[in-house]
């Protein structure tokens, strides 16, 4: 039914399909058959699935892809495509780099990776805004600005998780700046209403702990726009404690900074997560913390919510979403008439 | 070192101390001894302790306990206080009503009840133009009017629970009311950030929802100035179902309702307290419900934390509060200085 | 070494063969392709696998599948059998419906359905002479009456539920009789046993609620001969809350029901499910909502088991059943000779 | 208010009252005080509270307590009450065993003591009788009555807990005989309903299993009139493994008995409590043993139930019961008029 | 690119292929079809991965297999290997008995079965070594030579377990050898430390429990060099209540065994898994059995551990491994150069 | 009985006695009144009970307490004890500071603090010398070295817990000590044992990860003779992120320390409670981890056990102890004869 060359989508391929295809090389792992040999597990993606090529020492392709081939790159593939027990295969024929003249033929990496639709700049602007006006405790607006200058490019680019939500370039910005609005919004509020609380509630705090909880993110993931990637630190000690060092090694550094501030700090970024199960080994024991863990969470799930909405297909009939999200649950879509 | 008839707190008599007390009564319960005579027990507190007296059928007291002591009235008594191992003990000599000369002495009906601290009116008031401002969709701006002006002195005076939080006159109302503003910016803030869901968000269900999503306490909580109690059907069916009853029953008179809207107010309800274990049959599968669980529950909580922090005594040495709260956990007030 | 027309059943093809077989539509879907072509999913089925026919806008039989296909309709395909990564796929070549010659050749509809073993008149009728014999109270033996005699039709049709238990048409019928006679034998035996409870055991209210305690399965399942579906409604509130409703809209319309009897049946039909994590919001509070629940879960766990000893192939040399069923657990047939 | 030498209950009397009364001796412990002499604890009770009284080695009645006092007898006491850190206590003025003489005083020792209301004799009988009638398989039915008549005074008077349920003289047999009645009915029932399963529903083994499934409680606890006790191996062993044993033993002295037999009775001993953290080691893997779980748990949370509405006190106007008794719950005893 | 006769493993065999394979049975079981034709479903196994042989009963080699083909044995089969729905499949066409001559084609039988890399000899003297010079209580002493000669051969040969841990020939004997070490250590350790301990920690009771605490692996599995598996009583009643039955049957023989002794013993089988949900109905309620626990746990888990670092494949460029081992955890391999 | 300034125990005392006792003071907290006055609230204790002395601002005792009294050292005291719903009061009529010839009227502070029964000299030596021997790795036993000398004083006086286990002077060092020793045990065995290991058992990180595994408790509590308490950093942050802060602090001198090898002590560190419900946000992952934990346990769990038999009393006829105990469980003592 399809001429062998044309050029489809990977995910569009059937198996013993035969076809070229623009693809992105996730990741090459090189390893060694019983027989001592050494070969390369290569995973090329497109926007929805991964396949993967077999390279064996004693094939064409094997010296290009130890010397040449890098992850992250784009390239045109002419392959066969399977699928095996190990998943999608590809069998390549012909493999180069992708480049400028492809796109004549389709060919647009912006299709290929997930990124905020919203401006990395503005929103560091923002963020850097909110720290300036918000913040009123002088010492402690200068830690977050001396850790957001000191980030800037990583903040501006790094995803919020490997998975789950806002796992996309700028999606940690976009959570961030989110959950500090909400912050700065249930601050104003509750310290309107609480007025005999001892000691009050600090908005300085709620606000600079909410730009901060999550800044371990930037140690216990490796960025890539393809997808981020947990580093060993991020396993073996997580991002919790490392946030947690990132803010006490800059906190060194800033003049007057009130050593119990900087430990209620620490606390808010100890137990943003509200429970041991959920990753906090000790749960909010001060009104800042428990702020910054509400609008943490509802940042979260409701992310998990909506785009779970917005990918329902327009006109499909189902009155609910599949579960295959990452809240784990059937999203109601609404009713479907029947007529 | 106190001459015998002194007017005094009831909590701050000692163990076989005689003195004069304006008391509240609480209670009177009436029972039979196994060899079948008639008693009361009757409850009396004052702002911080409650105690009991024992009224036999053989004594003075008896017949004024049974044809006129009546509970939520206040009364002056003189009486041995003591403590037992049914806890503390009140043995009557003298009582009689309160009355206004009492005040000459000390006596202030206030001092005994818990209110908010913001007016009924302005609450109640401010609610009714967040309803017509806030809900856009005109049938579910009529129910949410409807069941405010059915049950607006109930909505006034109620509090939100027996004990836990907000659990005042006019804690209900309190609660809701700032429910209801979190519930407003939220929903203004996602609908803006997340224009692609399918449905959008409907702000007019979340506010609605937010108004909404406790008014089974209606029927849940008898209330009384002196303590809300459970009713049998709250003991046996719940706020969560009585408040989507409550709801259904009004709007079958709303012209218009979409009948999926009520489903989803109706799931709202049911589902805001978001975990079986929490009370919810139902998890959140709307994020409208999802965004009504996160407003109620910050509330709660935080008014639980700040609670505890308004109750530090002034002077305190101690760096953290008392467990005994409704969180469970002791609250971080701050370091202590060592000099 | 089969002929390609041969009829065989859908379970028996081997993928890539081509012949003809009896199936059911299931369900036909609607969707869209990503370039905005509309196409069809149908499910066809026989009694124990399910297989998927892509209908594309531009195939032969599109147009049929949107005007004549129905659900719950048998049909004679002539189709190549394929398993893909989305499982069992169908190739439709030829395809009518079933009709009455094609029993000749082996069709049988009653093979696609599972349904009760027992009549579902005569269960009906035992029933109701249950409820005339067993429900002395009057009002509500009239509310049983009133509901059994309004849903008569679905009582006698539908499943239990959509898989676990009595998954089939008369199911629910059959389940709920046999709850209702368990219901009954210990109700008798504990009201001779425990004379002195106040209140005593209220046998009229343990048979009515055996018979009620399930009834909002009639709302929460839409059922199909085929395969029941939970509804909406059945989603985002659950059988719990929908059968309560049905119970207090027909409570209304009944003389003289007592509004104690009344909120005992509801807290009965809430809590028969024991824990919130089973789906009940509060556990038995009363000694017949304790009953109803043993008698509920006994039937419905027993069925679970007894259906997996029912499919054990005869000549079996297995000791332990498979965990393939609604227990998740090996059932022991039984020790094997070894000789 | 009493004159000095009244008799009244131990459970009547009042801080500093000095009383006659008569009282059982539960346990006296012999102990040594720091400075090496000895000293008894002696617990003497009514038939609701228990006091200590405390006998030093230089005091009055060290020699009689020492030679004399036994545990289980009556004694009439002549003492002053009073409450310490430690519980209520006694200081013993007089003591000496109640006699026949007492009765005309108003001792009657059936007071102290909880007992079956059934007769031992007669329920011993009727579970012979079933034994006899309804275990078919011959072997089976030889073990259960040679375990019967081994144990046959055992069985007729021990508990069946030392708290919970059924924790009383004869309670053991009260419990076993119910369990075993609901255990026929149910066997009855479900043999005739599914005549499918393949094996079919054993019969005699549920029937068997109901009778021995708590037969370890022969060697769990220590019965005494005035209150069962663990033995060593009952808290390191459990009521579970020594019932298994108890039948294994008795089993091999059983001509003819089918091993598949023996360990099908040996699971539903094993698994008669269904979960790991209720006390079975493993879940039921037969129906039989499904059946005898169910039959025994309605048995024990129903008597739980009964008894705390037996125990409200007539008159009571409380809606619930309190909270105090074995299912840690609520239950409703009705609603009160509000006139 | 295979020629198609070549001997290859089974493992290595792509779908389609056909080639010369040496192969263990690992299990054939009868069945019937629907029509009523018996068939085998024959079970064949590399040291890798298992493929089903289907045999029907009206093809060549139905005869063969139901009179000759054996379980345990090895096999030379040429064959076509494919992958279904129901797993790997191989279609036979020529198979006979692997003899001494294959060894020249490669075949090692040892290639086949796990085993211990200790010597069974060494390791059972080694053991005999500890209990004599280790278990100072002689009866108890007796009582562990008298099971470990009892069950010499089979404490020789079989695995800890099905899978998990310890799964091959010998290593129940490696795990059990290892724990005692420990536990003696730990004995000595600890009984030095707290030398007023009433009663003195028992290190005989230690050892032996050591020994003997998984002896019941010897009735909860069969052994089979090619794959344990769970015998009837071994999923029905377990190996903690089968080990302690042991034990007594061995301890009735044995002159002068202490009683506490002995219940002290089988507590400590009884509870060496520590908690209801890991398998025990009883914790620790002995200082011996709170050691064994520990020597037990330390022992499984990091022989999980190390499992997986020793199937590490060198050249490896993964920092963690997959989480596909007993743990459910990837564990840290190390990090990793970039260059 | 009693002359009235007899010397006696604090904890020999009852309501009402008046006798002269040496107590400690543990604390003194100043508050203040409702009518604004301040006043001490000073807790005084034995070795087994705590009593409160209310020091109100008009009464004798008031400025020598503000002035005089201190935390931590012993008195004499002539008072009344009474027990109120508060506890144990002490009414002051007299207070001095014991002294060196109070030591005649059997005074001994020893008496008063539990320690170790080990020389912290010794044991810290022990613990230099194991660090030396068994580290292989040079910057890593540096690292340890630093540590150690760095904090000396501490580590060899302060307590391992506030209550729970070795919450006595010197006992922090005792259990890491004997931790060290079973991880030294762990490590060389399991190190000859699975030599194939990729990477081998790292014996060096084991026994430095035992010896610091703790080592936050240095800044979790404050360490005081008469009872460690929380720091705030310890109840907001807690000892596994203090520790891992500490050792991170010392890392960053010593030369040549892999960074991979901080990482894996880092993560020993942070997973040596194993569960998130334990305290450790991150499971073991590598083996040394797995090791420390389960030689950390041991010892915490066995101490518990320990303690409670070495406090069963000389003679006592019980055969468990009680439940009040760190396991909260019972722990056997032994069968009693009956005669």
């Amino acid at each position: 039914m399809n001429s062998p060359h044309q050029v489809m989508l990977l995910s569009e391929m059937k198996p013993g399909q035969f076809a070229d295809s623009f693809v992105l090389l996730v990741s090459k792992e090189r390893s060694i058959t019983r027989d001592g040999k050494p070969y390369f597990r290569a995973h090329f993606r497109d926007n929805s699935i991964t396949a993967t090529a077999m390279i064996w020492s004693d094939t064409t392709w094997f010296e290009d892809c130890e010397s040449n081939w890098t992850e992250g790159e784009f390239y045109k593939v002419r392959a066969r495509y399977d699928e095996s027990k190990y998943g999608p295969q590809l069998d390549i024929d012909r493999i180069r780099l992708a480049n400028a003249d492809d796109e004549a033929d389709g060919f647009d990496p912006g299709f290929y990776f997930k990124r905020s639709r919203f401006s990395s700049e503005e929103m560091f602007q923002e963020l850097t805004e909110i720290t300036n006006t918000e913040i009123s405790d002088v010492p402690l607006r200068n830690l977050v600005l001396d850790i957001l200058s000191a980030y800037e490019e990583q903040i501006k680019t790094i995803a919020a998780a490997s998975k789950n939500h806002h796992a996309f370039t700028g999606g940690f910005l976009e959570h961030v700046l989110s959950v500090t609005k909400t912050a700065c919004y249930l601050a104003d509020k509750y310290l309107a209403y609480y007025q005999k609380m001892q000691p009050p509630l600090n908005k300085s705090l709620v606000v600079a702990g909410a730009i901060l909880h999550d800044i371990g993110k930037l140690r216990e993931l490796e960025y890539k726009p393809h997808g981020s990637q947990y580093t060993p630190a991020g396993r073996l000690v997580g991002h919790i404690l490392l946030g947690r060092d990132l803010v006490r090694e800059h906190a060194v550094k800033i003049e007057g900074l009130n050593p119990e501030m900087l430990l209620r700090l620490e606390h808010l970024i100890v137990a943003h997560q509200n429970l041991p199960e959920w990753g906090s080994p000790i749960a909010p024991h001060t009104p800042e913390a428990l702020l910054v863990h509400y609008a943490d969470d509802v940042d979260a799930k409701f992310h998990m919510m909506a785009t779970t909405l917005e990918n329902v297909l327009p006109g499909s009939q189902e009155e609910f979403s599949s579960r295959d999200n990452a809240l784990r649950r059937s999203i109601f879509v609404g009713l479907k008439s029947n007529e």
